[in-house]
C-alpha cells in the first residue's frame, strides 16, 4: 500500500485529520516519567497508547530526540516502532542536502527509523529529493510555508512574475509528482490559510501537512474552508501531549485529541 | 575567543585553507576497518591524525552518522570530542525549523555534540536561526548557493528588483549579523564561482564556506580569485578521505590533503 493510501484508510478509519506530534522535549515531560529508563519513550509509548483512536497520523520531531543524544535516537526508533502499523508515522526532519548525502537521510528515516513520510526542504532543488522518491511507497511533505512568524522574510519575497516565492515552490513540487516515485505533498502552516487555499490549488489532491493549529494560533475553520478537499492532516503537538503535566497526563491528550478531531469534524460537516 | 578567531588562529597555524569533510559513509570504509567495533569512529581517528597538520577545521555530515543509527550517533560525537580543541568543527547538518524546535537542534549540534559551528536552511527565516545565533561563540554557516547542479531550480529564482534568491537571502543575512551574536557566514558552492563572488559582497568580511571542489569539480583558482578577501573554508570530502580504500588509507589522506593546500597556497600567492 503506497503512503496516500495508508493515510486515506487511517483517516477514514479514526474518522480524523488529528495528526499528534509527538514533540517529547525532555524538560516538559510529566514528574511521574522522570525516573523511567527512557521517559522519553515511555512518555509517547502513553501517549500512542491514549491517542490512537482519534488520528490519521503521528509526527515526531526528530530535534526533541537528537537533543539527548543517542538515548533521544533510542527513543525515537523504539517510539515509531510502537505506532500500530495501520497507522502512519511521519518524520518531522526537514532535512535537505545534495544528492549523495541525501541518500543517508533516506536511510535514516526510512529504513533506520522505518517512517512512512518525512519533512524536507527544497531549497536544493529536485536531485537533494530525488534518493528519496526513489522510495516509492512512502510520502514526502515539502517545506512550502511555515507557520512561523518569520516564515513571511523568505517565502513571501516577491518574484518576477509576481509570483510569491512559496507559489514558485509550489508549482516546482507539482512538477516532481509521479505515480511511481513517493507521494509528494506539501508542509503549509494553519497561520496563513489564504496561502494554504493557493498551495492546495497548485499541487491538486496533494496531501497536506498544516501544523500550527493550538499553541501557535492557526484557526482550525479557516483552515478547512481553505483547504477543499485535499487531503489535510491536521498537526497539534504540545496542545494534545501537554494537555497537562501531573499523573493523568495520557487521559488529558486522549481528551484533547478527541476535542480536536471532535471541532475538525464539526467544521467539516 | 569566538569562532571566527578560532578558525583564523587554525588556518593561521597550519596555513591552510582546507578543510576536511569527515563523511565516513560505511560502505566506503577500508575492509582493513570493517572488525573494528565501531569503523566510522576508527577510521576518523586515523583520518584526523593524518590531516591535522593540514586542515583549519573539520566538517562531519550528520548524514552519514544518522544513517548508521545509535551506533552512528556514537561515532559522530566521539569523532568531534577526537579533535584537536585548537581545530574548529564544522556539523554540516543543514537543520531548519521553528524556534523552540530549532532550540533543540542547537542543543544537540552545540551541548550533545560539542561542534564549533554548523550549517543552517534559512527558508524559515530569521526566528528559526534565533536560538543558534544566541550560542554567541559559534559560528552559523547559512545555505545560500548550494554545490549541486539542481540549486539553480530554487536558488536562482529572479525577484521582482532584478535580483536572484540567493542574493536577497545573502542580503538577509547581512541584517542578521551582530557582534554579541553567533557569527553568520555562508555556504558557497565551489562550482558556481561568480555566485561567490557576489556572495561575499553581500556579507562583507564573513567566513565563507565552500564545499564542491574536488569529486564535484570546483576549481580552485576561481573560487580563490571570487573570494577576495573573505576568510574561505574550502572543503573537500571524498577526494581526501576516500584517496585510498586499502590499507594505506590514511597515509593518502595525508598526501590528498597536503596536495591540496599546496595547491591552494599556490593559487593564493
Amino acid at each position: 500500500m503506497n503512503f496516500l493510501d495508508k493515510l486515506k484508510t487511517a483517516s477514514k478509519n479514526n474518522n480524523t485529520l488529528v495528526c499528534v506530534g509527538l514533540d517529547a522535549e525532555k524538560s516538559k515531560l510529566p514528574n511521574v516519567l522522570k525516573s523511567e529508563k527512557n521517559p522519553q519513550l515511555s512518555f509517547n509509548r502513553e501517549i500512542i497508547d491514549a491517542t490512537k483512536d482519534f488520528v490519521c497520523a503521528y509526527k515526531p520531531n526528530t530535534a526533541f530526540y537528537e537533543a539527548e543524544g543517542v538515548r533521544g535516537i533510542e527513543a525515537l526508533v523504539q517510539t515509531i516502532s510502537y505506532v500500530p502499523d495501520h497507522i502512519p508515522v511521519i518524520l518531522d526532519a526537514k532535512r535537505g542536502d545534495i544528492g549523495n548525502t541525501a541518500a543517508q537521510y533516506a536511510r535514516f528515516v526510512f529504513d533506520v527509523c522505518g517512517a512512512d513520510a518525512v519533512t524536507l526542504h527544497c531549497y536544493l532543488g529536485r536531485d537533494s529529493v530525488s534518493p528519496f522518491l526513489d522510495y516509492s511507497d512512502r510520502g514526502l511533505f515539502l517545506l512550502v510555508k511555515t507557520s512561523n512568524a518569520s516564515a513571511v522574510e523568505i517565502q513571501d519575497l516577491v518574484l518576477r512574475d509576481g509570483r510569491r516565492l512559496f507559489e514558485a515552490v509550489g508549482s516546482e513540487l507539482q512538477s516532481w509528482r509521479s505515480p511511481t516515485k513517493a507521494v509528494i505533498g506539501a508542509v503549509v502552516g494553519a497561520t496563513y490559510p489564504q496561502d494554504l487555499r493557493t498551495v492546495c490549488q497548485l499541487l491538486p489532491a496533494a496531501p497536506i501537512l498544516v501544523p500550527g493549529v493550538g499553541a501557535q494560533g492557526g484557526k482550525i475553520a479557516e483552515v478547512l474552508e481553505a483547504g477543499g478537499s485535499s487531503p489535510l492532516i491536521i498537526n497539534s503537538s504540545r496542545g494534545i501531549i501537554f494537555a497537562s503535566n501531573g499523573g493523568d497526563f495520557a487521559a488529558k491528550a486522549s481528551q484533547a485529541a478527541g476535542e480536536l478531531r471532535a471541532q475538525i469534524n464539526q467544521s467539516r460537516n
